[in-house]
């Protein structure tokens, strides 16, 4: 085509004839009938959605291309229904979710896989309202994705309201085209010119395509479209024959259109069993932070498989991520202060086994992102979130900045597995295990700099605690991880020259926790168990503690943790203001043989 | 004014004059001077953040109207620093959560306070990446919050790289045009500039205005201004003394403008000491959900105090918080799909104690805003949120609208109280004593249609749980709350037939816990705790009993909570299928009195 074509606007091809057109408007009517039964044998009844059935008709029968009868192929283009419909078996997302998970898909076929298939989102007007969908419309224009095509389908009727800007189709516009996107504005129940637009967007390039279709909710239903009384409500089965009996009426074919095959130029690969080919360098010296050894970790993983990706939200000179960026800049995407759209990118990068995602930000804002993460979970997505400045340890920062709060977070995550690595030894192979992983992953780390443990032999596995100090006389087990860790050992150093001997546990993952070992290991010692941790008493290391040994009679747990709202201070005053450094430990060691 | 000047742009008046225009360029500079000596006392600086003096001079001491010797006087006008400021000893936010507060605030001086003092806002640029900004955006433009002027500071230079848009200044002022704000585009060095736009902000009516100032990073400082690369390092003190020296040789007076005093038109209000006037008035026989209850209760609390608002998002219909738009539509603020700016707005308008908030919408949709609640805390705002849908209980909707984290979530908040009611007497009397909280409140609400345990009489306190089934043979502890609870009264009944007593605790409040409560009941039975409840294992009601009777070694607690993502399905079979019914506890303490 030339660039003279491309400019003007037209299509660049005469488009379909009359009978393919008849066949779109008689599928799209059938969709229809099929969503309205659907939705008519819920208890509760979501007003049945209508709206969308031509958009629907043309993007599945007309312009996309994908195999049928093996809807995971990688070459097929990708559809996400970010508004959820119930009439077709693909995975549908959350208001506002989406068009991030649409950006990561666009961003890999564009950019990793470098092939045709293209990825198509279909959003209400409704969720439009969340923050979320503005983030990925800024992220799919700076990274000019042009084989993402967004289609809003403005029913104008919200939940429990109709929607504030209505039907006023030029807000949309407007707000698509001021973020950067080629926007056309179309009656969404025109196959026509839906089947003309959706051609015309294929051939845009630079940028991503926005679909602005006025529609109207229960479309083809007398005295329910565009009425907002019904929403939710089911609706009596005479009226519903009476209502499919006249969409029927209206269907003039018997004919099914079958969808053009997909253009099969995306590679080989594979994310599968990656190694450690080489063991980690760090000398018994060295004193390193787990979130620059983690920086480390992912660049080095970067050589070992080129699927390896990692996206960060502006925090790459402190999360260390700058590292891998240097040494695979083709494969680091920077989201920007958005971290919502950061996990959702990450989540569809990691669709179809495409990509190893690391997502890697301060743990403390991976608490927008909460909602995203949940979903993530639910769909049983394979990525793996990595948090840094951690706890009180971060020292002069703001309080904001402090993570306290991630450990309950991602403990009441379904299925997540929470490393919390005490040293860059022990980081290295939490980094290589969340990559061979695929249930969601999530590594905590830290800013302080902190001593080597580990030799480079050791080895590390997902569940499986280390008991790091230990003796026969040992009267108490202290449990930490991360700093409090180090604080546990210089505890036990100071109280050994007291002649008290105390056990040491690093978890290494909170979740799954090594419950045999923590039971076996206080058994062993009297039952006395000291749990310290930078993070808040809920929902971290001391309650993962408490309830493990929750059955055993014989097990008491004291839980040292973060009490109240953090101040700024260096480290080791914060550490101590806050109850959780070794003179805190030794304390409470102390208590409890005086007792 | 008339019609025809405001229309014309020009500003009211003449604006300053010279010698006033030289004084707010000195103060600016001092601004600056004092910033640098800040930042610079810092071990880990932040870029000397010298690019919005001139605006902040401005702001302070020509534009704004307030008592420099009362700065929390109502009358005030209001400023929001979002991207913080260390040269102001103001609330300062986190970046994208200013806005929304700003929001909330603004309607306050408008529809509740129907006041002249007006809201002003500072964003930095590399926050306008975050969704919740055009949440925000959208809020102030459909609710014609023309008492707000945002200010962009687009400095161009980010956190660890400059901004995606750079200094394109038009892009901004497309954004902002596009959701509905009167812009202004002005060099945001120039001070005269400055006071004109500001002053003709203040003449817009029916909508919020946005000014977009190009500045410059490290503004005034010879080699660093504007270059991306001193973010976050510290300088050396020869270079700032040079520095300062510089700017101080620009300083032409030694004169302090005075701030104009406010319009003191605020109403009189009182927000203490609301009393229930009249005890519920359910009976012994009704079935309510804990959510409908919640409705109910803000209804009628909205007559006991004219400041009670309530905040939704687009859920009314679900969560019924209809009923207290129905009875107080002037104090009912739909925020659409959009939770992190709710609760943005909600903190906004809790400010200076000028309103009573309740934000209400389905509790796993507040794990999109856990970033804002948790700043909340931090800045301890007296904010109270409601959550419905809690649970597999929900039934028959989608998984992603079942809340099973939210426990998790909010126990993790320093300070907040977390209530869970399990019949309605007892969710009216929390929404009574979350109005009366002055720390975060979260109250968990049920779709279930559950029996009124509790007389109209009872009385209610925050950490004090109800022993709701107790004999002298009790031999083993259930403890529930909502849905559960009635399960847990099933299995007492059912087990009553068995001749096997069990105690069965409704603990109110989840945080505080009634720990004396649940130890000395514990104690008197024989030690064997059951906790069940309808949320995910971590963080919940189990984890906080294990936590709160873990330094107790004869008793022993066994939790029954939701292991695994949720099905859809009807209420009884869901909680079947969970393993959290009374079939399920009767098999529980069948299993503990075996052994």
């Amino acid at each position: 085509m030339s660039e003279a074509e491309e400019s003007s606007g037209m299509a660049h091809n005469a488009g379909p004839d009359e009978k393919t057109l008849q066949v779109l408007r008689d599928m799209a009517n059938r969709l229809r009938i099929r969503s309205i039964r659907t939705t008519n044998t819920w208890t509760t009844s979501y007003l049945i959605p209508c709206s969308n059935a031509e958009i629907m008709s043309v993007l599945f029968f007309y312009t996309m291309r994908y195999k049928q009868e093996d809807p995971e192929n990688p070459d097929n283009d990708r559809c996400i229904l970010s508004k959820g419909l119930p009439f077709v078996n693909v995975a549908t997302g959350w208001p506002g979710q989406g068009l991030g998970a649409a950006c990561g898909m666009a961003y890999t076929g564009k950019y990793f896989d470098q092939a045709s298939y293209r990825v198509f989102c279909l959003l209400g007007d409704e969720e439009s309202t969340e923050g979320s969908v503005w983030e990925a419309f800024a992220f799919a224009s700076y990274y000019n994705l042009d084989n993402l095509m967004a289609i809003f389908d403005v029913n104008r009727i919200g939940h429990s309201s109709s929607m504030s800007v209505e039907h006023c189709i030029a807000i949309y516009q407007k707000r698509c085209e001021a973020f950067g996107w080629n926007t056309y504005v179309v009656d969404g129940r025109d196959v026509k010119t839906l089947c003309h637009v959706f051609s015309q967007a294929a051939q845009v390039r630079g940028k991503p395509t926005a679909v602005v279709a006025k529609t109207f909710k229960a479309r083809g239903m007398p005295n329910v479209e565009d009425a907002e009384s019904w929403y939710g409500r089911p609706m009596p089965k005479e009226r519903v024959d009476a209502i499919v009996k006249l969409i029927e009426s209206q269907i003039q074919t018997n004919e099914i259109l079958v969808p053009s095959p997909p253009i099969e130029d995306s590679p080989q690969i594979n994310i599968m069993n990656i190694c450690m080919t080489s063991p980690p360098v760090y000398v018994a010296d060295d004193t390193v932070s787990t979130q620059r050894a983690c920086g480390l970790a992912l660049a080095k993983l970067g050589h070992e498989n080129d699927r390896v990706i990692v996206l960060d939200s502006d925090t790459k000179n402190c999360n260390f991520s700058d590292i891998f960026k240097k040494e695979h800049p083709e494969r680091f995407i920077q989201c920007c202060i958005a971290e919502q759209n950061m996990v959702n990118v990450a989540l569809g990068c990691s669709t179809r086994d495409r990509t190893i995602v690391f997502a890697y930000t301060f743990a403390a804002f991976f608490t927008r992102a909460f909602d995203q993460i949940r979903l993530g979970a639910i769909s049983q997505i394979n990525i793996n979130l990595i948090g840094c400045h951690c706890g009180v340890s971060t020292g002069d920062d703001n309080p904001y900045h402090m993570a306290l709060e991630d450990l309950a977070m991602f403990r009441a995550i379904p299925n997540c597995v929470v490393f919390y690595p005490s040293d860059a030894v022990s980081t290295e192979h939490a980094v290589y295990l969340a990559a061979n992983t695929k249930e969601m992953c999530f590594i905590r780390t830290s800013q302080a700099e902190t001593a080597i443990i580990y030799t480079t032999q050791e080895t590390f596995q997902i569940g499986q605690a280390k008991v790091v100090r230990h003796s026969d006389n040992d009267k108490v087990i202290v449990i930490g991880a991360g700093v409090t860790l180090h604080e546990a050992l210089v505890a036990a150093a100071e109280l050994s020259k007291e002649d008290i001997s105390i056990r040491v546990i690093d978890l290494f993952t909170i979740k799954p926790l090594d419950i045999a070992t923590i039971i076996s290991n206080a058994k062993a010692t009297g039952g006395q168990i000291i749990t310290v941790e930078d993070h808040y008493p809920e929902g971290g290391i001391g309650g993962a503690v408490c309830a493990a040994v929750s059955m055993e009679p014989n097990i008491v747990v004291h839980k040292l943790a973060v009490m109240d709202v953090p101040r700024s201070g260096r480290c080791n005053e914060a550490l101590d203001f806050s109850g959780i450094s070794s003179r805190h430990i030794i304390v409470a060691v102390k208590c409890i043989l005086m007792t």
